[in-house]
């Protein structure tokens, strides 16, 4: 069965085209700047030449049009009809308390979806848009939604729960959701299977590190608890998002700044974090140059990075009462080898050892980077959010 | 040395009488309602029976005579004149990063004073009303400032920083300051001085629980990190303030309910925390006594109350890579054996034991509550602030 993993932005379109007989991904590829008039399709079949095509992409249902264009074209294609696509995959970020898990793409389904957009006004309704463009192009093919937030719909009420007035949660459904939950839930599985041991008996702590951040305490196979709130702002320091904060800096910044409440989010999302401390850039590579060359703001911003996120590995070590495992995955994750070493050897009162030599080794395979004796096994494990949706998709369907 | 301390809130006014030859405590009181025509004085000299006054007292230089005048009345007095005190101490809520240490009032200090009331609207201008009276009644008597952040200005800067853009701390100082200084530098030196160790060799996690609560990291004698950030309502769940939250629910329910600055401020520090979830109380013991009748709201608050405590242990323990003592002080940390029982008996991976029976004693006493074989002492410590003003105090006069 061949099956089409989509993820929809306001503005670009990601897809994998699977074979799930071996679950090789035959084609892949990014639509970017949709709505302009120089839209690109970025189209990469698995050994054939990468093929880019500019042209005007006004909303999605041309942009999969041009997708499908591009996986059956008898140069760059990889099928020979669109009819061999048996399912799509849709990533959703947002699905609230209602989804807690997959689910087949109903009327229901996609009134729930529009129900949500509230509670993500900038992740779902470009999710939506893109599962209309999918079933504009292929009406007959079922399609699945796979959420960011439903493996963390196992969080006990005291971890989701904020000690606010109970009405906010009553009207509004403000509570923690937590994000990358396909990634979370692929790399604890991931680690019990490299570790051989099984996953029921684990107590792992998956840091999710890239742009965005997330950290979450997996135990016995359930996210017990993670770092992202009721949206991504919340926990670790990120890129460009400021994560853990005195929330009475907000009111105070709006009042002394005459901020609006999309200035406060703004800042707080897009001009924050990595960004805002090493005045330099949101990216963990360059900021880490920054502090290599010994510059004072690109130093901090590291350590606060470091210290947040090695803080947070406590924390979840205190929520489960002890941890066997730690997993880093994750651009900043699985390539950042000089915070790995940084982050755990600081945490030797676990019964850490990090092995240097192993956290060394860059490579695209699950590894583990601690030593024979260390009490907690570290894990790097490439995550692979695109084959959790193919994956679930493909159990969907059957 | 006589010296008298005084605590001033915006319609309140505490105080203690110190004999600093034996740090006794010869009187101590409040005068309650100041502002209305029915203010309460409640005086408790030591060894005497309490006195209870009401009258009209409208600001606080009436609130400090009529404090003198008990002191050194003939049937409920301790002094026969007010030449006899000596100096007088201040507590103040915000020293900002003026402040490092305690100080002697000068016309200088008095301004820097008044330059932080815009960080601590609601707690320094009290504090500068409580220094105008003390002046008026004691014209030619060495006064002081003991401040809730100086312990704290040891903090690096990697735990002060918000991630936030920093144009917020260069404008308007927005970074950690924490508060219960005075508390958290009194119990980690006597916890060091009750184990007969090296302060400068330990590693202490200081909890101080009480309607407000904060906690503290205190590497060899100097904070390295604490809960409370820019205002007190950062960090652990409180008796109605919310603790941590995603900072961006702040925007999202001001508009939602559409709230101003001071309304949000007032939902999320007086309407929050233990309040908000068991809603019945704010207090700590009927929540225990609801939850133990079975109620699911209180058992909800008090567990959210003891996870977020217990991960903040396991944060402050990856900070410092181990921790050696944790300190339990303040009413909740004095008094609930339960909230100890239940934070510890899930903290076992640090080496923690429990002795039950130790736990179950209620005492005024500084004491040990694990086993000897406990890899980490955990004390409960009786803390006393008024004594660590009267004490600075008498160090800066001298």
């Amino acid at each position: 069965m061949k099956i089409l993993v989509i993820n929809a932005g306001s503005s670009s379109l990601k897809y994998q085209l699977y074979d799930m007989t071996d679950e090789s991904v035959l084609a892949k590829g990014l639509v970017e700047r949709i709505g302009m008039d120089s839209s690109i399709l970025t189209h990469k079949p698995t050994g054939k030449e990468e093929y880019t095509e500019v042209s005007e992409i006004l909303e999605h249902t041309t942009a999969v049009r041009k997708v499908l264009n591009a996986l059956t074209d008898a140069e760059h294609g990889v099928i020979s009809s669109v009819s061999e696509i048996e399912a799509v995959g849709h990533r959703v970020v947002h699905g609230g308390e209602i989804f807690k898990q997959s689910a087949l793409i109903t009327p229901e389904a996609k009134s729930e979806i529009r129900r949500l957009f509230d509670l993500a006004p900038l992740h779902n309704p470009p999710s939506m848009m893109g599962i209309r463009a999918a079933e504009a192009n292929m009406p007959n093919v079922p399609q699945t939604v796979i959420f960011d937030t439903s493996f963390h719909q196992t969080m006990p009420e005291k971890a989701y729960m904020y000690a606010i007035p109970r009405v906010l949660y009553n009207k509004y459904k403000v509570r923690r959701y937590g994000a990358h939950g396909t990634s979370h839930d692929f790399v604890s599985k991931e680690a019990a299977k490299f570790l051989g041991r099984p996953l029921e008996d684990l107590k792992i702590i998956t840091c999710h590190i890239g742009n965005g951040g997330s950290i979450t305490a997996v135990q016995g196979g359930l996210s017990v608890d993670t770092s992202m709130g009721m949206t991504p702002l919340e926990g670790l320091m990120m890129g460009t998002r400021s994560g853990d904060l005195d929330p009475a800096i907000v009111p105070y910044v709006m009042n002394k700044e005459e901020l609006t409440v999309n200035e406060v989010n703004s800042m707080l999302n897009k001009h924050s974090g990595l960004l805002a401390i090493s005045g330099i850039s949101s990216d963990m590579r360059e900021v880490t140059e920054g502090m290599e060359k010994g510059e004072a703001n690109s130093t901090l911003a590291f350590e606060m990075y470091e210290y947040r996120l090695r803080k947070y590995i406590g924390s979840y070590a205190a929520a489960m009462n002890g941890v066997d495992v730690i997993v880093f995955t994750a651009g900043v994750g699985e390539n950042s080898a000089v915070l790995r070493k940084r982050v755990l050897e600081q945490l030797t009162f676990l019964g850490i050892e990090l092995d240097e030599s192993l956290n060394a080794i860059r490579s695209g395979e699950p590894r583990r980077i601690t030593t024979a004796n260390s009490k907690v096994e570290v894990l790097v494990i490439p995550t692979n959010e695109e084959l959790v949706i193919a994956r679930d998709t493909f159990r969907l369907v059957q």
